[in-house]
């Protein structure tokens, strides 16, 4: 068990985890594939196009036939029948022979290049007369110019979007290999915390997590189930983590404010699992713990909802990053600052701003979660070696309410 | 019915006719609100906190009794009792007494203050001895610090993030007010289209527009329902327009690559409805066509489905943004031009790009769907007044399989 460490480290923690966790295959209905991630290289099935086709409207023919034909000498060929449109070119190609193609129109086998019909002539006795030669494959797409078979069209690893369903629906997959969801369970703890629907006592509070954090990770393309919110207390803790941690591939426990909660959660996942991170050098954020419990990795997450979304956008998403093989970046805008910032010597910390035109104002957390996070347009990090920000600093903003990509 | 029109005004007429389109609102339960958009301002159901609350450990007293208070002169007052965190402080304040209060505590009512428990000494006697005088509302949040009741904490046509389901949480609303989502209709038209199962024969394709518009429009917060491939015939055309545009609040049919289709579409458009706009001066997208039948907007895209695509991701987009009140940028990034790119002298290009570093290289379609975009990143829209561009330009490219924010 790791002492306090830094964000990045406790990222870096995070990753090897998530590369360790292994998630199975599924196949999908190609509706259902935009914004799953595919399991394995798509290789096309068919040369795209399947046939020799013609770019332009003339006659199909073995090229060799054409050759010493000019306006002065055109050569004679024997029209042999002709190519319809969107059917296939039943009849065979011979030498000293010719067809009629329209533009996009099958070669009969046989055939290797089609002369355009602006250097021919029909003679009245059913030749077609060359006036120039055409060399093998001219004016022809041949087989698999678009597409070869066999050819990787999309990667595995690939993060499906819109474009990629249609270059899937082109290549005729109609269903689509996937990997499964990452399954997260997610549970709040503390005896103050109560529902949403309820009006709060003195010193209770609403569970806020439950709901961002679970929104987080669906956006995050996880499978997230809520265990609802439990009371600070061993046996309880511990049947729920055990039963969370069975099934799923990650938890996500969100303590009370109390050190006591810290320390419950700590010990809990000591004597289920291994405790691998205990405290971090972030402000808000100090309380994380990450460790492993059977095969799922478990993240304690501070109690505040600022912190703990931190949180879940840095180490959480790191270990979700890893898992898939796939990047998450946060939009981003620069900005100024609009007033100092005072350094905090050691250990990294969190900003929420709000953003006018390229001006970055702080906001503070004093007065509460929720005039902060409306005021807010977006949260920057500030280095630990950081001497203090002035005034007109150039810093990059992660802007809140955009989602993730 | 307009001639051909550049893009900026085809998108215009795009927004007026969603201007007018208007939804009603539905009430979503929490955990389903994310993605969605809120159909009237929330306001907060009470004050936060509602009550006064100590910032501190110390003792709730009557300002006033702490005047003229100091080391050398302390001031006692009768500790009538204890506030219990978590609890109603169910005692009343009286002139001359104080209570014991811990930090977040609640304020009898009565008093108005919080001296910190070190400028305090017990005197065995049941006194406490003031060592200095506090003001009114030292250390104390008052009713309302974070949030007042009735205090707008969301916007109206607020697209709700994560961030925002928690701060919903965080006020008490379990069931959400949201507008009702964008019902789409899509039609493929095309004697020459088949099903993504089957293996198109020659001069056949398969149906790329159905899935990839469907995901687009799904991503861009619509409902998406599929009418299916219909042939190329007036009668079947018609019907099944009207069929869809009265289930819907937007049709988009993307018709097969010959001009006769545009031409029927065109016409059906008209006879059932108006026809506003009849082709546009882009390259890929000219056969766009943008009408009304009923109470839906009809947009006519293009068969290729790069052109459909990018005329959706301009003109649809448009008019999905009015009907939403929002905006859903592309995500961009600058990059230059590794090689010249020739102008249209008069009409806008799309161009796909595949990027490498910050180098944008143009990749052009000539050999087919598949490749041209699975070998492109991107795609920027070049001027219709630019006299071309030359190598080392800096252009902005629209990130592909990026989704839309």
């Amino acid at each position: 068990m790791l002492n306090v460490i830094t964000l990045a480290e406790a990222e870096a923690v995070a990753r090897s985890l998530g590369e360790r966790t292994k998630l199975n295959t599924t196949e999908v209905p190609l509706s259902g594939a935009c914004g799953r991630i595919l399991a394995e290289p798509l290789r096309n099935k068919e040369n795209v196009p399947a046939f020799r086709r013609s770019t332009i409207d003339g006659y199909a023919l073995f090229a060799p036939d054409s050759y010493g034909a000019s306006e002065s000498s055109p050569v004679p060929l024997l029209i042999t029948g002709e190519v319809l449109m969107g059917q296939a070119a039943e009849m065979k190609g011979k030498k000293g022979a010719c067809v009629r193609i329209p533009t996009g129109g099958m070669l009969p086998e046989g055939y290797n290049a089609v002369i355009p019909v602006e250097y021919t002539e029909e003679d009245g006795f059913g030749n077609c007369l060359l006036s120039k030669s055409v060399s093998p494959l001219e004016n022809v797409t041949n087989v698999g110019d678009d597409v070869k078979e066999g050819e990787t069209i999309l990667p595995a690893g690939t993060l499906l979007a819109p474009l990629h369903i249609g270059v899937l629906a082109a290549a005729g997959f109609a269903e689509v290999p996937v990997i499964k969801k990452l399954k997260v369970g997610v549970i709040s703890t503390g005896n103050e915390i109560v529902g949403v629907e309820q009006n709060p006592l003195p010193g209770q509070v609403r569970d806020v997590n439950t709901h961002l954090l679970s929104a987080l990770c669906e956006q995050m393309h996880c499978e997230v189930t809520s265990y609802g919110v439990i009371a600070d207390e061993k046996t309880v803790f511990t049947d729920t983590l055990l039963r969370a941690a069975n099934e799923n591939d990650a938890v996500l426990l969100s303590g009370g404010s109390s050190a006591g909660t810290m320390d419950l959660t700590a010990e809990t996942i000591d004597a289920a699992g291994d405790l691998f991170v205990h405290g971090v050098a972030v402000k808000p954020g100090k309380p994380t713990l990450i460790g492993r419990v059977g095969n799922s990795a478990v993240f304690g997450l501070p109690g505040h909802p600022a912190a703990a979304y931190f949180i879940t956008l840095s180490v959480v998403k790191a270990f979700i990053e890893a898992v898939y093989g796939i990047d998450m970046p946060e939009k981003t805008v620069t900005a100024r600052l609009t007033e100092h910032v005072s350094s905090n010597h050691g250990r990294e910390e969190f900003l929420c701003v709000s953003l006018k035109n390229s001006d970055a104002t702080p906001v503070y957390g004093k007065s509460g979660v929720i005039s902060q996070l409306t005021r807010s347009d977006g949260y920057l990090l500030i280095s630990r070696n950081s001497e203090g920000l002035a005034a007109g600093t150039a810093v990059t903003v992660r802007l809140f309410g955009e989602g993730i990509i």
